[in-house]
């Protein structure tokens, strides 16, 4: 079966310059030690561990992520429902706002819950995700999800039985947000 | 008191390129849309989750991160013992190398046990962490660890009956790996 979101006609070239990723070197001394480091500079992101209470599944994305490609025979990745924050909105409404595109659901602001966040890539991109829970069921579904205009992703229901044997099961690739969101939810929410 | 890993005199500038880092374009057609996307070609890298038995503690670093300093008021972060794959060696060579030159003890590789790799950054740079576990104890101990050249950090030993707290605790940047190292080390090993 043709994987419906794999792409077609892959090219990968040399990319002089990009206005989606800016190079940064910052020069300093560490113990009379002189050092420059090249990084880049990358907006900050949310996610969200969603679950749909009533039929016991948490709801995740998969899309294709090119530089995952290169690694992994699809590119085609296992994440929690999560976006950058680039627009001139709270965390909490920019969650509410990638759970409305990416998945469907209508949830309140005040009903997020913030978890925790971590430092990402922090070699080479240092980009701070912050972590949300929120609850679903069917009343709150208002649209069927699978992102935005030119963005294409696929909502997946796992059941939480399923979730132990999902989380060490390599063939699906994941992010490590999505894994310690899995685990989290075992121990704090189930 | 004086951080003793924060640096001095640091100056960023922009970086038109870098021998570090190198920007790469992916041109494809995904349902009939032609997109490019822009990112990164960075290292694939190993962490181990490193526990001291016999004194109920796990052995964690400590190091600055310029990108992570333009958004925390250190750039410190807490990580496990990690490093890139870019020798000549085995996965579990590499995590021996690194426990060693890290923390300074010295782990056979047929005593490091795989647990599961992810996908980090999978919008940028979409690099594979493997994540292993391994245990060690005074007997093993050979050096100081603190890194190689000129790098820098520092071990931190963090009882096991802390781990709770201190996973939650977001004065202490983490990453997401070592978050998700804690979690399962509780669930798994504890």
């Amino acid at each position: 079966m043709k994987e419906d979101l794999f792409p077609d006609e892959i090219t990968i070239t040399d990319c002089p310059e990009s206005a989606y990723i800016s190079l940064h070197r910052m020069s300093y001394t560490q113990k009379g030690i002189n050092k420059n480091w090249d990084f880049i500079k990358v907006h900050d992101s949310v996610a969200v561990i969603l679950a749909d209470t009533l039929r016991s599944e948490l709801i995740l994305v998969r899309q294709f992520r090119p530089p995952v490609f290169l690694r992994e025979k699809t590119g085609i990745t296992y994440e929690l429902c999560a976006g950058i924050t680039d627009k001139d909105l709270s965390p909490e409404e920019t969650v509410r706002e990638e759970i409305q595109e990416e998945t469907g659901y209508s949830v309140r602001t005040e009903d997020i819950e913030r978890i925790t966040s971590f430092f990402t890539a922090v070699s080479f991109a240092g980009s701070r995700q912050t972590l949300y829970y929120a609850e679903v069921d069917d009343s709150k579904r208002t649209g069927s999800g699978g992102g935005v205009g030119t963005e294409r992703l696929e909502v997946i229901r796992l059941p939480f039985s399923e979730i132990h044997s999902f989380m060490m099961d390599e063939s699906k690739p994941k992010t490590p947000g999505l894994l310690f969101g899995l685990i989290w939810f075992i121990q704090n929410k189930l």
